[in-house]
């Protein structure tokens, strides 16, 4: 049930038994020569609306422009700083708690979103404590990062082994081919190197991962792939989510 | 072109002859008993789609969340703070020029953005004058809601008469059956009473529009009326904004 | 009635009758070669002590500083980012509510104001949904242009017809001129031409308009017509808002 | 000289030789049960306008809302925020900076705005610190609080001894009587009692001076008063900051 | 009692009893050729568990970081910006608030403090009033500057005379030598000369007092001095706030 | 060699020949019935002290409180918000970039304070990046847990197997027994229960944990544990960190 397609009074329904709802979070940056620049909102979208329809949860909107800094020396990424973030975040659960939407889980396509997501759940959380004290409703979040779930790396590890890497992934990759099968790119890449984790600022990561890559090869992507990671993704949230997102 | 269906490479082609981008804006929020929640947004997010690729150019993401107080009676709804909405678009239009986009047309969905969508061009002129004076970049920032341009406006009155009205209107409900032909609501709509469209806090506005339209019949609202509105805005944002995107 | 002539005592009083409060707003920036820099200041104020004399209402404190970005390219010209002017607004009327102000109407004048003002009255209605909910003062703001509203339109057509221009206008010059009569300045114009009132940041300002004016012709101003504007403005805001201000 | 009865020429042809600008701060506060509730702000703006015409000084808009946090427990105070005063006092001297006004003599009617102004200067001094470095413009911000300067204290004592208290003073009213002959109040006053002038928050306040006078007797202000006041205090501020104006 | 070597068991068994707390406050910022970077944070602390001890209060972490950016030129030294000082003051005493800790008496080593301590103990009342309005906890703030206190200055008369100055004084620096007894400094120090105590921004500060000092003489420090100003700084801050510690 | 222990030379001289810095941080809270509330700045300062001892490298002060939302139930715990932590960080990064400390090693003892950490180095890395582009100083920024180090975890499991937990552990109550022998407490602890370390707000925390611990048992701490404990992080962080401290 996705919360743009619904009507006030079906929210107004699904509210009646459940008070749970799935965000989807991106990312708006660049994933080497062949990757798409939604990459990580287009996974985390597509992710979340299969988790929701499994699970008969409402999902929101998704969030396409995460905290990617260190993919700005690459042209077409976007960024928001952390404190921007943060108050997003809030605003938008915040919003949502006042209609009873009181457990929210973030199914979240980008690592770098991670820290300011995690960041902003105890913004919230001291902010509700600071001006209701012991009145103050009890809402719970969690954040999913589907693409490090031992399901899904299990999965990355069989079909890719080493050549899956840290970013523009084939694994992420075959996840866009499978939703977007018409808008497949391809581009010659240079051989894989050795790859140092560490970077500092878009600088740095630029001069380590001249074409944005780091240590994948995302040419052995296929969209069949694509639907089994969805899948893969999607049936671990569900079972490892599902009580929360009832509530329990 | 869109964004987030592109590679970074494909952006730095576009950027080699062109500077401009449209971002479209929407509202996650209530539009009556048949109309999506996410109506803003579809709106918006489908007519920049075609203007984009009218005008050959870049579509970047969609903010699908605005500044929608007055909804918020509603379940489903969801707003920015104002200062959120204006921190997220200083965010969103500094991490493009620094790319080169330095022309951003908003095409926007929702009234309830264009004070706060303005303020934000403001801001970002003014920080940029403080920071950097006369070597600040010549960014240009314009805002066009689709909704009220003379030519939709027309179209508006041509087929709706005073059954438009101004919230959950039939012409934006039909944009949306356009995009969506398979999640057309229907429900029983209580006859149309005078309108008085001043309200202030979100209180006030659900007791003087309890079904949350203002004055509007979307029961009028077809697909193929959809189709003409979007192509009547589209004509006329390219008419009207065609010099500006082109970087006159 | 003047709340910074009043004592404390004498606000008691007017709030046990009484909930409304007239705030003018205006603006710091050049107004052409002749025209005073407060002159959004100037205006606002004798139009709101005015109103406030007319409908027995509180008239609080001048804004004197507004939005003015655009005029930063001239001396003189003072500006507020927009984020400030927003936390100023909250912090006046939440002052007031405090104490019973419930009602407030900006009198406004200053363009470059509008999109703020507007903004900042849903941060604040915002503010409270969340703070307090159900339980939050049923506060209810409003914003006056006084420049725009029609019988003033009327006259400054009648007056200058198309000399009026869009900045640096006779009829906002001529109200100062009707408030400091000892103050009207002269200086040799450029002759008029054509407006292209779209512009970005102060540079682009000064750039189309050399002197500071937008098509307007403020050689035509005189002490009388201030005097008309005057009056034509307060008859206009007490029949419009009159019922708002008495809390209706 | 005053800004806002300046034209943008007229300005810039004073900024042709100096660089210096008087900007007056007041507050919106009771001032007792016969004192103005705009006292500080008119004491502080009397004093500016003055100043600026002896000193040769341009004389920019009165800030009229400070921080009056402990007054808020009576009708018709207003207060800022301290980091919303901070916010506004940066945005006035960044867009005086920004001309040439490089010198800013800040010109005080209220105790309580003494903390936050200083602290204003810092925050600015660091911003352009971090933001230029080296290249900063050499600002420079001074407070004058009119109601303690020796000459002032002298003739506060010689006029009314222990009777001037500290707030709602009899040299304060007698500025504003001055000033606003035609405004002066009267109202029983309760006897002095010993005051302890350690407070706490404005319940606090309200507590220890239910009357809003804080060991002060108002009755003894006359206009004749308030002018010498206003001579002792711009002689005093002249000789004190002549050279600091003069930008020495 | 200090907070940090305590179990909160051990914190629960005090706020039966008592709801004040200490925190101390410094500097981290140049203290000339022989000053150590700490001294304003270590003189806090050592004076705060000393006053704590002999009172019965509980201590809780010093604040090592304050206002400095007038030092920012001389290498070592840190800042907050105000604005940031007063989001930090807040969080602490907003967390102590809710423990029971009402009282609070911030005991600060460092001058340029002042006025952000200050401003932000008003921050804070005027956010309870705003956000809970009568409800809100009556909490007390308070700030002692140690290095002030009629006691320690007339010490600082006797044993230094003139020789005392304003920065890097001998009776900070002694203190620190009581309390770091192995981490005494020489160096060869300029003769003293005349002191014009206003400064502007950091780059004005360094071109004034070269070397750091401001008309100090700290080679006349000893430790038996500064034990000698722990303890009359101990006796008079108990003297001055015991009853506001004991609650009264 | 400590910052606070140095003078301004000092500092210079060793700016003269390194550029990096540790900055240790740890929180201010509840550590169950035996830990000291400060456990976890204690631990971060001994660490950082001694991995500065052995790799010459400066540490600046001490930040004493994190980010601990979730120990806000239990008495003298204090916290910081998400966002006030980013500022605090922003404004020590860039003090000390100023100087040349622009490799910052950050050495933390609490587990709430990463994802804020991580956050604060991307707002500064993006704020550097809009300010200054190409010309912004190269600074790198490194967070290192040292109670999660592979060595420090080996010794974890050697010494206490499963009882180590994951709040209010023996190991790091051990170091603070190793740092304040004089300061180890005792207390009857209820038997260990499986532990689910999810949760969410403050509430929820204590809920779950009742007396503060999540699955520790700190009665196996000793002094003589503790020093081992600090061996083996300072020699695994001088080893893991080493070249970067040195500037590679
Ligand atoms: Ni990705
Ligand atoms: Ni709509
Ligand atoms: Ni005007
Ligand atoms: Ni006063
Ligand atoms: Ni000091
Ligand atoms: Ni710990």
């Amino acid at each position: 049930m996705l919360l743009h397609l619904s009507t006030w009074p079906e929210v107004e329904s699904y509210l009646a038994g459940r008070s749970s709802i799935i965000l989807p979070i991106g990312s708006t940056e660049q994933h080497g020569p062949t990757g798409l620049v939604g990459t990580d909102a287009i996974t985390a979208e597509a992710i979340a609306a299969e988790t929701g329809a499994r699970t008969g949860t409402m999902v929101g909107p998704t969030i396409p422009v995460g905290m990617a800094h260190h993919h700005m020396a690459f042209p077409g990424s976007m960024t928001l700083k952390p404190s921007t973030l943060i108050a997003l975040i809030r605003d938008y659960v915040v919003s949502l708690a006042g209609h009873g939407f009181t457990t929210v889980l973030f199914i979240n396509g980008h690592g770098g979103n991670i820290p300011t997501v995690q960041a902003a759940f105890y913004e919230v959380y001291e902010d509700l404590r600071r001006e209701k004290g012991a009145d103050a409703p009890k809402v719970r979040y969690a954040l999913c990062n589907w693409f490090t779930m031992p399901g899904v790396a299990a999965l990355q590890n069989e079909l890719f082994g080493d050549r899956e890497g840290y970013h523009a992934t084939p694994s992420e990759v075959a996840v866009t081919q499978a939703v977007y099968p018409d808008h497949i790119k391809s581009a010659p890449l240079e051989p894989l190197a050795p790859v140092d984790p560490d970077f500092h600022d878009c600088r740095d990561f630029r001069a380590r991962f001249p074409d944005g890559r780091m240590g994948s090869d995302p040419s052995l992507a296929t969209p069949e792939h694509g639907r089994r990671f969805i899948d893969a993704a999607v049936t671990e949230i569900a079972a490892r989510y599902g009580a929360f997102l009832d509530g329990a």
